[in-house]
């Protein structure tokens, strides 16, 4: 699997790496308003259970597993600078960080109660191909949940302003062209050229469901009202969730 | 379960109802392009088995299928207006037909192999009342499948176009606005006030997943290259899919 389809390694990129790094140390981000309480919202019982992280950049993660429970965590991921900063800043004897694409884990040797991913599988290509790998490598019963921008996200075709505007500036709705066209769409973040795969809403769902697995929980997280009110900002995830969750089980 | 929801009944509205019959007979629609030949390619085997149609309207799918093999059908329709052409049109020893909206089907015996629904579920408030009450009526390994108008259809609040167009009119993108705000949009389809309820994608894979069943297939419809240079109308269908279709077994 994953022969001749490229494996993104950008947060290698050195400004890329520095500036990601900046945005996640800010308190407030979306990461920690909507990505992370939702991913430990779907985390199964980690007691005693042996996970995999893929794209585990920093580790933290990792650590988070752990001190939920869990017995073994492997954290693997692309780039060497996100692993240098893991296994300093996130380091346990219970940990094993790996340097690896996750379009590779087909290598992987071992078996795993849960498998999980977060914001990371939309960079791959090969989304079939790790489906398959990590249905192999889930124990009978075992959960796979990962998070992943939004298919209204990832199908913005970059031409033009992702919203339209009223006369004061307002974002009034989202502009979704191509929603049908599955490609690579190359984003500036940070960096020009960060390439990210839109799948369908069906694709995802029948890529798990061919592949063997039962979809247990989906989640497109949006602000309660509150939040909206301590943050105004957000209201736009109304209109255009950033992250889409799943979680299924072998 | 349905106690105080809204059961619509518009197609027996009389104006609503012959324009429907219009549409219907126009030879390129999308139905016929799109929602007929996806329905079909979802069937399961239907040789002997006994099948529920929710929504059945004038009948022509219990028809086909009782073509295809099926021992005895029941459709259910809330209006009598649409029955009354099915019972005229499509009657058969083996088809029966009962005036009831999809909401009571709790009060129906017996046992079914295969539930089928065709652009009906949009018009029901309480889709986890149908659910469950599909899932009770359904044999063990049976196939509840459904269409419905898309979420990024449904989503639309009815405010302004819902097309951004160039300066020649063409369409280039559609605007989505409050597709996480769940809600009866009512639009104007033939006749003012039709209402539709709108669910993201998430509540109808959780509203399955939660009343037990597995999801083995979703389909969003969009045209062959082929298909849009004979009808260049339905590129947009690229932008956002008329209907969604779910295939699911107990």
């Amino acid at each position: 699997m994953g022969l001749n389809m490229a494996k993104q390694n950008i947060y290698d990129n050195e400004t890329f790496f520095n500036e990601y790094r900046k945005l996640r140390e800010r308190e407030v981000n979306a990461n920690n308003l909507f990505e992370l309480p939702t991913l430990f919202s779907l985390l199964p019982d980690l007691e005693g259970k042996r996970i995999l992280d893929l794209g585990c950049g920093t580790g933290e993660r990792c650590m988070d597993y752990l001190n939920r429970g869990a017995a073994k965590v492997t954290g693997i991921d692309i780039s060497e600078k996100m692993l240098a900063v893991a296994k300093s800043e996130n380091s346990s004897p219970d940990i094993t960080y790996l340097n690896m694409p996750m379009e590779d884990i087909g290598s992987l040797e071992g078996e795993f109660d849960v498998v999980i991913s977060s914001l990371a599988l939309h960079y791959v290509e090969d989304f079939p191909g790790v489906v398959k790998n990590v249905y192999r490598l889930l124990s009978e019963g075992g959960i796979f949940l990962f998070s992943q921008e939004h298919p209204l996200a990832t199908c913005y075709t970059g031409k033009g302003d992702r919203w339209t505007r009223d006369e004061n500036g307002r974002k009034i709705h989202v502009n979704i062209a191509e929603y049908c066209v599955e490609k690579r769409t190359d984003v500036t973040w940070f960096v020009e050229g960060v390439q990210r795969y839109h799948r369908m809403f069906s694709t995802i769902v029948n890529t798990l469901a061919d592949n063997g697995f039962k979809i247990l929980k989906m989640v497109e997280p949006y602000p309660t009202e509150e939040l909206v009110q301590k943050y105004p900002e957000y209201y736009d995830l109304y209109h255009k969730p950033d992250f889409l969750f799943v979680k299924a089980v072998k």
